[in-house]
C-alpha cells in the first residue's frame, strides 16, 4: 500500500507499522453502510499483502464505534425485488457484511478495536472479531435486532465464538444493552478503561507489545489459534510442529535467538 | 394449550405470555423423578406449538430448585433386571432424563431458571440448559455423583457446554459444591441476587425484556445460536442471511420497522 | 508402580493415593528438556495402570513451575541437519512435547498443577492441561515465543481449549505476561492463593475432595468430559447412559448407595 486508498466512510492514517482506521460517519453514529462494508473489505485485502503493516486499529469518530446497520440501506433493499434467478437484496446486504467479518477475523495482522459510545448490532459484531478490544468509559454494547423484529444473523455466530453460548443466548434473546465493565467480564472486550487517558494508554501498551513480537511468527500463531476446534488435536499438533520447525530455521527464528544471546532487542522492534 | 395439562409433580400457571412451571415435590427437595421428567417433556412439547407463550420460567417449591435424581426411582430400577433384548432400566431412566434436557435446551421459547437452595445433579443439569438463569441467596450448586460411586452422565455434557471444559473438570472431578457468587462467576447462572426481593426484580426485568423482543425473531435467533460450532462458519452465515431476508420481509420485520419510524412500541410488546 | 522409577529431572513421592511429581531443574528454572518430556511421559504411562494412585500433583522446585523450553536442547537441534527421509529434529523435539501434553491431558487420574514463579511457554502449556490448577502469589504466566521469533506451536491449541479463542489470541499475539489474579479470572488456574500457606491449604482441600470421590467413577467422568464437542450430543448421551448403567451396577455404585443409606463414608475414602 504505497498510497492509502481513498475512502468515503473511513479515515486512514499510517503510523509506523500501525494502520489506524477511523469509521467516519458521525452523523449516523457510524452506522454500517454497504459502502463501509466494501471499504473495510478493500482495506483488509490491501493490508494483507503489505508487510510494513503489523496492526490495524479500528475506532469510530464522534464518540461512537458503530451503531449498527444503516436504515437507509435497509430501506433501499426493501424497495428492490429480487429479479428472477437473483438473490434477495436483503440476503446480499446481510451476507456481504458477514463476509467482511470473516475476512477481518482471519486477517494475518493484529486487529485492535477501540470501542466507545454505541457498539450495537453490526458494530458489536465488528468488535467481536478483534484480537484485542479495549472499551472506553462511555461504551454500550448490545444486539437490539429482535426488538426490531429482525435477527442478529451475521453477528450472533461471532458473538457465540467470542463469549460462548451461555452468555450469548441471554444477550441476544433479551436484546440487552450492557456497559464496559460487564462487557469486559463477559470477554467481549479485554480491558475497560475508566477514562479517555487510560484508554489511550492501554492502546499504546498493546501497540508496544505488538512491536516486540516478530511479524511472521505472530501471523502464523494467529492462523494456528483459528484452527483449534475445527480439526483433530493430533493432526493440528503435527502441523504446528512443522510450522514450528520452519519458524525456528527461518530468519525471524535466527534473529530472535541471536538477539536473546546478545541481550539486545531483535531487529523487528525497531520500527518507524 | 387451551387448558393447562394436569401434572402430579409440577404446578403450572400462565401469566400473559409466560408459563410458570414450579417443581412441586418439596418433601424430597424436588428430586427429579421419572414422572417429573415425563411431565416436563409433555409441557415443553405442548408449549412448542402454543404461540401465546413466549417464555417458560422454571423454579422449585419449598426453597429448593431440584436436589437431583430420585433415590426411589433408582432403587426401583435396581430391582428390575433387563429382560432379554431389553435395555437396562438404569439406561432408560438416565437417557430419558437427558432426552428431556436436550428438548428443553432447544425449546423455541425463552427458558428462565430461578435457582434457589439445592441445585444438585439433575437439577444442576436443568439449570445449565436455560437461556437465563438467576440465583437466589441460598443457592448451592454441585455434581455429587462421583462421591456416590456413580457418574454425572447426562449432566456433565451440558455442564461442559455451559461453562467450558476447564471449569467443568474441576467441579465434576472434585464433586464440589459452590454458592451463587461462584456459580455466577463461572457462568452457570447469569445473575446472583442478594435477596429474594432482588431475585424477583431480576426475574421481572428479564420477562419485561422478553416482552420487547419479537417472538418469531427470538425463536429464530435461538435456533441460530445453537448451530454455532456444529457446522462450517461460512455455511452457517449463508443460512443466517437467508433467515435474515425472510425475517425482514415477514410481518414482524414490517411491524418492527414501522414502529421504529413511528416512534411507538411494536405490537408484540402489548401482552396481557 | 511397586517402586518409583528413577528420574533425572523429576522428584517423585507417593503419599497415600497421591503421586507428587516435582520438576527438579532449579538451576534453569525447571526449563522443559527433552529428557523431562520423556520422564513425564514415562511416569504418566506407569501411573495409568496403577490403581493405587488417584491423583498426580505437579509442581516445580526452587520457586518456579517451569520457565519454558530448554535453550540447550534447541541449540542441539539447530546443529543437527535432518538426514534424507528423516524428520527435522526441531519437529521431533516440538512434537514430542505436545504428545506428552496430550497424554497428561487425557490421563485417567486427577492432575493437579501447583503453579509458582515462572509458568512460561511449555510450562504454561503444562498448567493448561491440569484438572485443577492453583496459583501461588509469585506466579507469572506467559507465552513469550513470538517475541523470540518463534511460535507457541504445541502450547497454543491447549491454551485455546483452556480459556477460549478470545483470551488466547490477546495473550499469544501480544506475548503478554500476567499474574495470578488475571490468570484466575481467565480460567488458566482455578484458584489464586495470597500466600504459601493458603496455597498448601487449597491443595490439601483439593486432595481431600479427590479422596471422597470414587476412583473409577472419576476416571469415567473425566473421559466423558473430554468427549464433549467432538461427537454429536445425542450419541454422546446414549453412550453416557450406558456408562451410567454399568457404574450403578458396578462395585462402586453398590458401595456408594449402601454407604449413603447407612450414613457412613464409602470405603474409598479410607486411604493411607
Amino acid at each position: 500500500m504505497q498510497t492509502l486508498p481513498h475512502c468515503e466512510t473511513l479515515l486512514l492514517k499510517k503510523q509506523g507499522p500501525v494502520l489506524h482506521v477511523t469509521i467516519n460517519r458521525p452523523e449516523s453514529r457510524n452506522a454500517m453502510s454497504l459502502q463501509m462494508v466494501a471499504e473495510l473489505s478493500t482495506i483488509f485485502t490491501e493490508v494483507e499483502s503489505d508487510s510494513s503493516i503489523r496492526a490495524v486499529v479500528i475506532r469510530g469518530s464522534g464518540g461512537h464505534f458503530c451503531a449498527g446497520g444503516d436504515i437507509k440501506d435497509m430501506a433501499g433493499a426493501r424497495n428492490q425485488d429480487a429479479g428472477e434467478g437473483e438473490t434477495d437484496p436483503f440476503y446480499r446486504l446481510n451476507r456481504a457484511f458477514g463476509q467482511m467479518l470473516q475476512q477481518v477475523n482471519e486477517s494475518s495482522k493484529v486487529v485492535v478495536a477501540v470501542t466507545e459510545g454505541a457498539i450495537m448490532g453490526g458494530g458489536f459484531g465488528l468488535a467481536c472479531i478483534s484480537d484485542v478490544a479495549i472499551a472506553g468509559p462511555t461504551a454500550k454494547f448490545g444486539m437490539p435486532e429482535t426488538s426490531l423484529g429482525i435477527i442478529p444473523a451475521q453477528i450472533a455466530p461471532f458473538v457465540v465464538e467470542r463469549i460462548g453460548l451461555t452468555q450469548a443466548r441471554r444477550l441476544a434473546l433479551l436484546g440487552l444493552r450492557i456497559g464496559a465493565a460487564e462487557a469486559c467480564a463477559l470477554g467481549i472486550v479485554h480491558q475497560a478503561a475508566a477514562s479517555d487517558e487510560e484508554l489511550n494508554e492501554m492502546l499504546a501498551q498493546a501497540l508496544d507489545r505488538i512491536r516486540h513480537c516478530a511479524p511472521n511468527a505472530t501471523a502464523e500463531t494467529k492462523a494456528l489459534l483459528h484452527r483449534v476446534g475445527h480439526e483433530s488435536m493430533g493432526g493440528l499438533l503435527d502441523s504446528a510442529a512443522d510450522i514450528f520447525a520452519k519458524a525456528v530455521r527461518g530468519s525471524e527464528g535466527a534473529e530472535g535467538t541471536m538477539a536473546f544471546m546478545q541481550k539486545r532487542p531483535p531487529a523487528w522492534t525497531d520500527t518507524k
